[in-house]
């Protein structure tokens, strides 16, 4: 029995994508939005920017507009719109008209749920206070301006040092505010290993930005004067004028929760591999969703806009196919990217942080870490910055499980190729093999994407072994320091020998024997050269993977 | 038995990777390495942007020196020494040291032939006059500058508007001179299909670059004063103070040939999979030698340098794993990228061409085409601009055989990607569902990478059937446009039917019923609605792939 009504709740990502594609697929399907707020098809992902009035006019954030669903798509799109419950049995869904003050009744055949995250607000006094806000949606981007604007704010605070929450930072000093940011964990962009975000932390810092790291908000309280002070769990009290949450989104859960349909364990709406909820006549779409991880196979929360505009376009192949048919989602890499303060950071499939957090639910891969520090593009070749690639490998076959990089610039690049290497499940000898494009104001003639993987290639055949600077003290290995003498002059490891690269060759016999030598200089290549000379003398010889370089980032979030 | 003396001839991109890595991986190993010119290891993609000023000093373009190479690697780099002559029964090569005028015999247990490309010169009068240069090292780009400055040049023609020539032409056009550049083919880039060159013509001419096209070079001869002047094959004359070759390169296969080892079909040193020439002592790597498409498997010239420095570091293993043993090399991409004109070009797998070359010996694949045009970021995020992305697809199952593309910026990242799937023999399906990264300032929910992937899998389901524009005329299908009126009266395909799309649904039963209706937009969204649209009254239609701009570029190649 063929679907004739389509009803999609929410009207962003995912059901803008899914309301279009089922059209295309059937001029025949009644299909209905229901869209909570103001607008459908929104640019979510450009309002920190707006903030920052570097996209300056609301209309440019509105993607589509009801009027082009209606008349190119033959959507009827209802802005304002709150779907507030199911009736499962009699498919059936109660509208609230948020401007007409009413409720009315929307059956369905076919129900696809794209409600999409909230922002969490952190359980503590003062959230609800005039001057605090939230970034969701366009009119929490009006209210800020308009706050900001009348109170003219000069420092404002921000809590969460996420992707959102530096976007908002930076966007907010451009408009010439300036910004603390109070982040919980020891180091901003918690989705990346700790060490990888050291790059922003002193970009945020040069661009005046004050970091409070390790700290989470306490509570904020109005003061005499219509500032308001923010108390931080470490006993520290900001004064600020206004201040943005962006302690991270929870899927907006309650209506499926309301209907009886399962959850998942992250607190997502589970979804089987079509997409479909615990109820057959019900799918779900985007960020209120759990999805699979391509690598690990676990699920988890993923609010990312590719994802759901993806699902919300499968979601509509699948309902047209027919039961049992269509299209399956096979899983997420949860790439992602984020340029503030000059500096772009991003991630493809999983970090050190989120394989810890699959060990201990039962999914436990041994893997090599290895670090690339190279230029965006040929060194002779004016404007080259450099850009550091940290690669996680599987141990047993060189499989590749993830990838992090960060610099000024080429960073999403090669963060892209190798996710679509993982997501072919290709190994470091692939990629070390993969041809890349190559011009002087592109790329190496070595890639750095390349070059990571022949950094993994050597530690995982034993060619060069490498070792972690978070294992150096305990284990007992001479550290060797093979760098010019000016170099070893403005800072080394304490206790490291120094003997440089070019010197080795004629000092080998001076190496103790009995113990591993574990070498480094500032990136890895003479370190690696270090390596395999002292190897071929019958010593154990490893890498300090990522040099002095690594060692610093390391030192400087440390617990 | 263990080789204990490795001989390499060449020491730039292959030879110098193969070095390094031989050390690295033996310390007890002699190691020599002969080079005819003045510098090892120097940056030959740099070349064409020294001569434009860009690259200010010479020595920015050498990547490792002799001394580097001796002292770090303890490899005897011998510079202006040509190797003359292999006597492969006695393992001797004959050199001559340049400097010195003598002749001397080098020993070895494993040669590596790197004797890279050299510039191939038209079989035209007067291409050996003064004021006739080629761009193949740092002397020739010292001539350059050197005539051009002495005899104050105000006019260049560059002969051959393939990579290097469009490069070189950029940079004398930064330096203020005026430059013609003169190409064979109807198109400049001839590794890509012609309509993926247009707008670099149309970038060059803004610059002032005057193209003339479908002409080869009929002679040089030197007029009275100075200049030269330049015949091209239609009769044009133009006159000059300096011509470039451009014309391409042909593989150094003299040595090789001379010694009696196998060539392939395309004249380059045939190799096996681990790089061994038809002597058993004698490897070869780089621009001389045939490399294996990894598409159609067909052998070709690939003188780039990413495939050379591979190739250079795995003999550099295969040496030294010994017989039968080490890694293999697969075979090439042929990923290339170009910037010129503020324009980026790139290519990975197969063009349309290469197709049509590999059908004629015999390794025909069934394609289907598609273009995707797209900013290479969020709309809303200031700076985007369009790229063009052309992929092909084979029929049969949809795996990616090539991808080209256009643009101002965001270029070579797409084609990087798409070479990765192509590598891991990923279908469009694939394409279609990877996770890349998204933040405005980077890229789009749906990255244009993805689109591509969408219209091609749309393509091969029979959802939206794609037509060419080459058949258009031929095939007798109604031409539907369903662009706006305004862009209809701007410029349309002659006896086209027009139709906005958002008028589309309550017109179509005034679309004829006995033929196929083939639709256009600008770009190619539009009309895949139409299609669907017109598909679902039980008419047949297909979308013309790449929309009115893709027939615009195609017809300004017309032959």
């Amino acid at each position: 029995m063929s679907v004739r009504k389509l009803l999609i709740i929410g009207g962003v990502a995912g059901g803008a994508s899914c309301a279009a594609r089922a059209r295309r697929t059937r001029e025949d399907l009644s299909i209905v939005i229901l869209e909570k707020g103001p607008f459908v098809s929104f640019a979510n992902c450009g309002l920190p920017y707006y903030v920052g009035n570097l996209i300056k006019k609301e209309e440019d954030l509105l993607v589509a507009s009801p009027e082009l669903f209606r008349k190119r798509f033959a959507v009827d799109v209802r802005v304002l719109s709150e779907a507030v419950a199911i009736d499962r049995d009699k498919k059936i869904v109660r509208v609230r008209d948020l401007a007409a003050g009413r409720e009315y009744d929307e059956p369905y055949d076919a129900l696809v749920l794209s409600p999409g995250a909230r922002p969490f607000a952190p359980p503590v006094p003062g959230t609800g206070l005039p001057g605090v806000f939230s970034v969701r949606n366009i009119p929490d981007c009006r209210d800020i301006l308009d706050w900001a604007g009348k109170n003219r704010v000069g420092e404002a605070v921000v809590v969460g040092g996420g992707y959102i929450g530096v976007e908002i930072a930076e966007n907010l000093a451009r408009r010439g505010i300036r910004v603390a940011i109070v982040e919980r964990e020891k180091h901003l962009l918690p989705p990346l290993d700790p060490e990888m975000a050291v790059p922003v932390h002193a970009a945020a810092k040069k661009a005046g930005v004050e970091l409070h790291l390790s700290q989470s908000l306490a509570g904020i309280a109005a003061e005499p004067g219509g500032k308001l002070s923010v108390s931080l769990s470490l006993g520290r009290v900001l004064s600020a004028g206004m201040v943005i949450l962006a302690t991270g989104v929870v899927p907006e859960t309650g209506l499926a929760r309301a209907a009886g349909l399962a959850l998942g364990e992250s607190g997502g709406i589970a979804v089987d591999s079509r997409l479909r909820t615990s109820d057959p006549h019900i799918w779900a779409v985007g960020d209120a969703v759990e999805k699979t991880s391509l690598v690990t196979g676990l699920s988890r929360l993923v609010p990312l806009a590719g994802p759901a505009n993806r699902q919300g376009r499968m979601a509509a192949d699948i309902i047209c196919a027919g039961e049992g048919k269509g299209p399956e989602y096979r899983g997420t890499l949860g790439t992602s990217v984020v340029g503030a303060f000059g500096m772009t950071a991003a991630a493809t499939g999983e970090t050190e942080k989120s394989l810890a957090a699959a060990a201990k639910k039962g999914v436990s891969i041994p893997y090599e870490r290895v670090y690339a520090q190279a230029l965006d593009h040929a060194e002779y070749y004016p404007g080259a910055k450099t850009l550091i690639i940290k690669l996680l490998v599987r141990k047993e076959d060189g499989r590749i499980l993830g990838a992090q990089a960060v610099g000024e610039q080429g960073v999403e690049k090669r963060v892209d190729v190798i996710a679509a290497m993982i997501f072919k499940h290709a190994t470091a000898a692939d990629l070390e093999n993969l041809d890349l494009c190559y011009a002087p104001q592109f790329g190496s003639a070595k890639d750095p994407a390349n070059l990571a993987a022949m950094i993994a290639g050597n530690a995982l055949s034993g060619f060069a072994p490498v070792a972690r600077w978070e294992e150096a003290e305990a284990y007992g290995a001479v550290i060797l320091d093979v760098r010019t003498p000016f170099e070893w002059k403005r800072g080394h490891v304490p206790g490291a020998l120094h003997i440089p690269v070019d010197e080795l060759r004629q000092n080998l016999d001076s190496l103790p024997e009995d113990k591993e030598i574990w070498t480094y200089c500032y990136v890895g290549a003479r370190s690696h050269l270090a390596v395999r000379m002292i190897s071929q003398t019958g010593r154990k010889a490893r890498n300090l993977t990522g040099g002095y370089a690594i060692y610093q980032m390391m030192k400087s979030v440390e617990d």
